[in-house]
């Protein structure tokens, strides 16, 4: 037993040796292929870092599924990426964000980032912004975490959330320059125009996909703010704080995990990241 | 040792002659809630039999999913219902018997039957049936396995399949009244009546919920059929054949449980079912 642990001890010293923590990978995941915007968005700013991503295809969607449920899935994916030995992990699913609890988080042995602190504050960039319209999935709407989150930031917003579960289905069918995908997105869109929104948060990764739609249907004046620029900010203003940078101009590289893999999911990825996602790998979380 | 499966003999003694086999529950599951029209059916052909449901709505939809996933998924959902002690297995999903293979079933202790068969013989009823057209989720067309098994039954006909993987969601979200939902289904029916069917099989367990609006925009002479009422009538001549009926006339029962509890679960349950679902249990099936 005593040899055991020693050589434990010993593979560890020599894997940090070779891999210091700052040129560990980072650990991003999502319910599906979604949060492969927030991916591209990481790279195109941090494209020294090492990225591995997983996206729970095989239990997709999170979104109209319970907190309970959420979080018990979340904690396996975090297993997963902690297993790949990331410094840190940036959970790119909007659900998952908004049905974790400090206590969820805090026994994790390396810095968590969520997607909703980055859009709120991208929302609240704007100091004039008073009417906030939020569109996401109907777990996220439910769980009151962005009117949460924005009403501690701000005093005396009109915030206003709706629930529109279609659009991850629309977007994931390509039917994204369609009239119906139009008919749809006009009828989430009604009671947010009707309250005169300022700004629209798209709350949920996969919708950065309608923003040429969206901005053809938005008054001018509406200000559509999306989390992926954002939360990419974060992420390196708290490798920064933590000294945990890729210091390597060698280039970043990206894994794909995905615990279901199809065809489809392989295109959509390819739609997701703009570029041929390379190969994706099954990952197994039981 | 010895006497430990003794008591085991005993017990499994006792509990027969409390319970004989055609006394025990029929076991129905699928990925979510839909197969309930099934349930439906059978409680209304067979309202003796106990029936114990399970529905997998924390990784639904089967649908999107590759057979290798459904697969290990449908045989985890069997496990949990033998721990139920059913006498039979009713596969009320279409993606799940579309994936299952022969050797599949093979290993399980009580018979099981699928919805394919039952639809495939509902479609083929009608002695004039030559232009098929079937309408599912992207895998049950992609598993081809209703196309094969009505090529296998008639020679010369003409099948045509569609994927239609907004349905569901559509369903789910409530809009079955909307004219989105009515575009959105002469998007998919349209290169169906291009090709003149005759007959159109709904060959997903949701789409039954859809019959009012199908029958107003279909021609009058084309056909509609769906599995649930052939899928009883299928599991009733199985229980005759095997001595399996239920002969108590006391009244059988419902018991629902679902991996994932939200209230839009138990009010869809309630759509599926036209009465309340009763108090539905979570069930963790690892």
């Amino acid at each position: 037993m005593q040899s055991g642990s020693d050589s434990v001890l010993m593979h560890t010293l020599t894997v940090r040796t070779l891999d210091p923590v700052s040129e560990a990978a980072l650990g991003i995941f999502d319910s599906g292929v979604g949060g492969l915007t927030v991916v591209r968005a990481v790279r195109d700013l941090l494209p020294n870092e090492h990225v591995v991503y997983l996206g729970d295809t095989a239990r997709l969607p999170y979104g109209s599924k319970s907190p309970e449920t959420i979080r018990r899935f979340a904690a396996e994916d975090i297993d997963f990426l902690l297993g790949k030995n990331v410094k840190a992990i940036v959970v790119a699913c909007n659900t998952a964000t908004a049905h974790a609890t400090p206590d969820f988080w805090k026994n994790c042995p390396v810095p968590v980032i969520g997607v909703i602190k980055p859009g709120v504050e991208a929302a609240l960039a704007n100091p004039d912004a008073e009417r906030i319209g939020i569109i996401a999935t109907r777990g996220t709407i439910q769980s009151h975490a962005y009117q949460h989150a924005l009403a501690q930031r701000r005093r005396g917003l009109m915030i206003h959330g709706v629930a529109a579960p279609l659009l991850v289905p629309l977007i994931e069918e390509g039917w994204i320059a369609e009239d119906v995908t139009r008919d749809i997105l006009a009828r989430y869109l009604q009671p947010l125009m009707a309250k005169g929104i300022d700004t629209l948060l798209l709350a949920c990764t996969h919708y950065p996909l309608l923003i040429p739609l969206l901005r053809g249907m938005l008054p001018d004046d509406v200000r559509l703010v999306d989390s992926a620029t954002t939360c990419a900010e974060d992420l390196r203003r708290m490798l920064d704080a933590g000294g945990l940078r890729n210091p390597r101009e060698a280039g970043g590289s990206l894994e794909i995990h995905l615990t279901d893999l199809s065809e489809e999911f392989e295109e959509l990825a390819r739609r997701f990241l703009l570029h041929p996602p390379g190969r994706i790998r099954r990952a197994i979380l039981d």
